[in-house]
């Protein structure tokens, strides 16, 4: 390493006093306790004893997640000034790695209602998405290396397209969500947004053999070491509904990657080459609008006594979401959960035929605007389904970036790092 | 009904006025509040529109359980006058089926540490048992109906076997643990403690009607009819490592219930008589330390750190555990928690071949002294396969009560509720 985590933290520091009047990615920052942080790594590295590859790393969380040394506010009125007692498990696992958290970002109301003031960096009138908005636009200034985020449609994917860095949702139970405050237990997935696909999961690893989860799951593969770039034989394009969303210029962008890729030798099928695709497909958009009516049976609790004692100081999503919660009842609930179970058993079949699926991350880039933090389409898929998903910068639309999606099979987040890896070295830059 | 819900409660406070100085059963009372959700319950039932067959009952509930309009502490100075946002899953369930919420009961130090004040209504110098020691004593007080109580090892069982009443701890996963302080991410069941089979019934069904429990199970046959009485054909008596913890005295209240139940024509079988049977507890007795280990495990979060950031404030046993958790690798909790699954396959196939098994609820009558919250062996296995089991106050030792516990299939809950229902209406007083 070539600079100090001191020296690294400064630098960070240096973009954040020069960027974050305009960004608006943190909540809070904790700078004394980040210096402090610092300095104890870059003891730590000048004695030969990094206590992880992410020692000395700076890095920002997202403001769903407990800090028990920094308030946890859920971007909502009811929780302004809110001290949790303890760390969330994630935040426990990074500070026993070393990493150094400089703050809490902005995240959408209990990421998923209103959003934050966060602007995106490439253009700030642009949103950054949401709902792991500052995280994603904290990386993407270059304030920290890498954000925890959360996903339960597409919180993490989304930001990462809209921002230009990397968004890595591994397999749903992969990473603990102890101390993360719920909005589906059924959907919520913790995750990283980093600049690298590296970053993203070294932090992943740390996260994931630093506390456990019990009972839950680990991520595949999680440890000091980075799964190979592998080379994937065959990609199977996934368009989906969302394909009816995007512009000229996205559709453009996106079969420029694909003809890179195929010129790099890689098998890319369509569902018109491939029948197991092309039903797949139509699976996914037979049941994918009963993953909303899952969300919102979810939220029933603690979402539905919010509004009863709340009232208003709750946003409008989150109440109209509690209102069609309370429509489901049990029947239709259990139908829907039984439907995804079919599904993630029907993906990873077709999984097994291929290297992974590719889409885009974002029905485009970053629309004009800071209170839609624009459509989760793209990423709902794999969050109905619970599997591992990069987003990859590797798209450039009228100059602003878009994320390529791969989405990999449960279980196998090392395969699908390691395919992210290859496709990121082999098409930065060239679409 | 021939007492409205007003002049039940009126009864109830009663009790409590001349009770609760000796019992201390109770951390918080909410008196006003329970006289208006009383009178209001009152208005219903002379309307003839109850909402529930338990609108307008007392209800008490512990106080590892939110409740956003009284304080939540757990029992321990951590937690200190804490006020959650939100009504736990199971209160908000509870008051919209009409429930009267009298207070707050005490718990041990988050369901397994230090003790609270509350003495045994049986006699004030016993332990009334834990970790749901208030809500035991005030049902066994006549001061509520019911209270909600929590069980991870023995904590619903237990104090129902030593204070006399009835205890009902379903399958796993069956009632929404949502609000309630974690323990253990795979062993915390909510359940109830009630004066009767019928209310602990009643109550367990509202809960887990009124808001559901997204993503993990619904109580099998829960709803507004009570499962029929319903006399075993054969009843297992499984003995266990409890057997040699137990007195003379209490073996023979035991084998007397055995002998009545024999008596009645239903065939009880010893292990002797039925090699599946003996072989189910030699494989119990070899598994169940591992359930210790998985519960120190699970504790790593949060627990771990509480200790690390209040270090004393942490009691003793809490400490302990947390230190053993530390201990145990990702790879041998791994191996545990196969282990449960695979007994739990093992206890399925046993129990399809009985209408349940039999044994005790604790190993005697309350020990005396506080601080000591008795032996938990008997309740563990249950716990640890998640199996639903009934505490039924059924057995006098020494003029004290013990508990018989039924033991029944996982999912099956209303068939052993009717057991339960069948077994308190043949031995009530007998023995």
């Amino acid at each position: 390493m070539e600079r100090t985590p001191r020296k690294l933290l400064e630098e960070c520091l240096e973009r954040i006093a020069a960027r974050e009047s305009v960004v608006k990615a943190f909540v809070r920052l904790d700078l004394a306790g980040a210096r402090a942080s610092a300095d104890a790594a870059t003891r730590r590295l000048k004695a030969g004893k990094p206590l992880s590859p992410i020692d000395g790393c700076p890095l920002a969380v997202k403001d769903i997640i407990a800090t028990a040394d920094m308030p946890t506010e859920m971007n909502s009125p009811i929780y302004k000034g809110w001290r949790p007692k303890a760390d969330a498990a994630c935040v426990i696992a990074l500070r026993r790695a070393g990493a150094v958290i400089v703050g809490k970002t902005v995240t959408t109301e209990f990421a998923i209602g209103r959003s934050g003031p966060t602007t995106n960096p490439c253009d700030a009138r642009r949103t950054p998405g949401g709902s792991s908005t500052g995280s994603a636009a904290a990386v993407a200034s270059g304030m920290v290396l890498a954000g925890l985020g959360t996903q339960t449609v597409g919180s993490i994917i989304r930001p990462a397209s809209y921002c230009g860095v990397v968004g890595f949702k591994p397999t749903i139970g992969a990473l603990p969500t102890g101390g993360i405050h719920l909005l589906s237990a059924t959907f919520d997935h913790l995750g990283v947004i980093a600049a690298s696909v590296e970053d993203a999961w070294r932090v992943a690893s740390q996260v994931s053999i630093g506390l456990g989860n019990p009972g839950v799951g680990f991520l595949a593969g999680a440890g000091t070491s980075l799964p190979a770039a592998r080379r994937p034989r065959r990609l199977w394009l996934l368009r989906t509904r969302g394909w009816k969303e995007i512009d000229a210029d996205t559709r453009a962008a996106f079969n420029r990657a694909v003809a890179s890729l195929a010129a790099r030798g890689v098998e890319m099928v369509a569902p018109r080459d491939a029948p197991a695709l092309a039903d797949l497909e139509a699976q996914l958009e037979r049941g994918i609008d009963g993953a909303n009516d899952i969300l919102a049976y979810d939220m029933r609790w603690p979402y539905g006594d919010y509004v009863a004692r709340y009232g208003r100081l709750v946003g409008p999503r989150v109440r109209e979401l509690v209102t069609r919660g309370v429509e489901i009842d049990v029947s239709e609930y259990e139908a829907l959960t039984d439907e995804r179970r079919r599904m993630q058993r029907v993906a990873a079949t077709a999984l097994a035929q291929c290297d992974g699926l590719v889409t885009l991350s974002s029905s485009g880039p970053a629309p004009i605007g800071l209170a839609n933090t624009g459509s989760r389409t793209f990423a709902s898929y794999a969050s109905w389904l619970g599997l591992p998903a990069f987003s990859l910068p590797l798209l450039t639309v009228r100059g602003l970036p878009v994320g390529l999606q791969l989405v990999g099979r449960a279980g196998r987040d090392a395969a699908v790092c390691g395919v992210a890896r290859w496709l990121t070295s082999n098409l930065d830059g060239s679409t």
